[in-house]
């Protein structure tokens, strides 16, 4: 367990979902270096939509790597990313962090990427443990997708959360970078209604048996001002406060009258 | 594709997380099967807290197998609990099910133990494709685990929902069997408060590398007559509508207070 208890600057947990390596996570890392002391733990490879999966039947690893020359210190997981935010509060930090940031993760989570999504899904896992969390995710899933657009923005949302004593959970989404057109800055926003159609792609093995690769389109169901997608159509950072609580409050009274209680 | 569109009889969706051999999916094809035409479209092995993940970096494989004298057809998958659902819609079933149930988990799904769970996600994903749909699962981890003491409220419940208007998705929790003390009915609830501390055990592994394995306790932060853990301490099944919208409407106004809005 490492001694952090008696620094001074804030305490930042980093994970996400697209591996220790990716540049989103490496760009992220960069940004927080300059706010405090910052710890990573995030998967060995890619672990995209791999939602709120945790490891139950099988041990992980988590070894002290280094990777760059920045200051940070980091540990490299073969675990999920909601693993490494538990390995992270429970074996190696000795305190709390004051926040806890996922991500810059390659490809959208608005909408409903967002049940799919590990990179948020390690924030609420966060937020479970009280820790004000974030995750940001880029609309773009290029490997070298620029992110240096965003930088401001980012920085100004982690300082804003440091220094607020609002306990919030965000979803963060960036617009993809576009030559001459800045971004227009950040909105408050809600989950948009949308949801994926599947089109499997079926194929024969060299052994004759048949599999199935995943593939789909997405389809947009809500049109309202203030849904994040449409937010991002017009080039807004779309930023969705999130929970554990999937409860639909509105369909109990229906349950009521299912069971006529 | 299967031809199912003339069917009389309503066309009933299912699959679980523990495996197309689990007693508990076994159990719940047999009441199925007494009031409709069953498909089952199941994992091949464990995928307890598979979560909401999908398979996007692999192919996954699914075949017709026929595993006891039931009237069913099933499907046998290589992938997790949402990709059964997805693959059933899309490949499967050449029309809508009238409902997706899903289960019946060995262990509890109440709680914040609902954001992990397989069961529960598979469900919510059919109803992301507007099918009604049913999580199923008793809170107890054995493979024997006695289950004739809810048969009733399961077929109740899945009866109710067929011959509703209602569009739900439902989270069921049912208690575990005990000797002379049998169910005292079911009600609505709420996802109670509550998380999970981990304590991960720590080994060395016969080549000198440190692993750990998932363990914790569960942490009860709720108390509410409403919340389903509390309902299920007095014998009572839970029913929790759910949502896949993940979005704190509460917490809204608090992040454009950070923004400055």
């Amino acid at each position: 367990m490492l001694v952090l208890s008696n620094m001074s600057s804030p305490l930042i947990l980093i994970t996400n979902d697209d591996g220790i390596h990716s540049p989103g996570l490496r760009y992220l890392i960069k940004i927080a270096n300059k706010i405090g002391k910052v710890v990573v733990v995030a998967p060995d490879g890619p672990r995209s939509a791999q939602s709120h999966a945790i490891t139950i039947n099988s041990p992980i690893t988590c070894e002290k790597i280094k990777i760059d020359d920045g200051k940070q210190l980091e540990f490299i997981c073969s675990g999920t990313p909601v693993d490494c935010v538990k390995l992270a509060l429970s074996e190696i930090l000795d305190r709390k962090p004051d926040i806890c940031i996922s991500g810059i993760n390659h490809g959208s989570n608005a909408s409903s990427n967002v049940i799919y999504s590990g990179t948020v899904s390690a924030a609420i896992e966060a937020h479970l443990h009280s820790i004000t969390s974030v995750g940001f995710s880029i609309l773009d899933y290029a490997e070298d997708t620029k992110i240096s657009h965003a930088e401001e923005f980012i920085s100004e949302i982690i300082n804003k959360l440091l220094n607020s004593k609002k306990s919030l959970c965000l979803n963060v989404n960036i617009p993809k970078f576009i030559e001459n057109s800045p971004i227009q800055g950040m909105k408050a926003a809600k989950q948009a209604k949308g949801r994926w159609v599947e089109d499997f792609d079926e194929r024969i093995s060299p052994m004759g048996k048949r599999y199935f690769w995943l593939t789909g389109s997405f389809v947009k169901e809500d049109d309202s001002s203030d849904a994040d997608q449409i937010i991002l159509d017009d080039n807004f950072i779309s930023i969705v406060p999130v929970k554990y609580d999937v409860t639909d409050y509105t369909k109990i009274d229906e349950v009521k009258d299912l069971l006529n209680e």
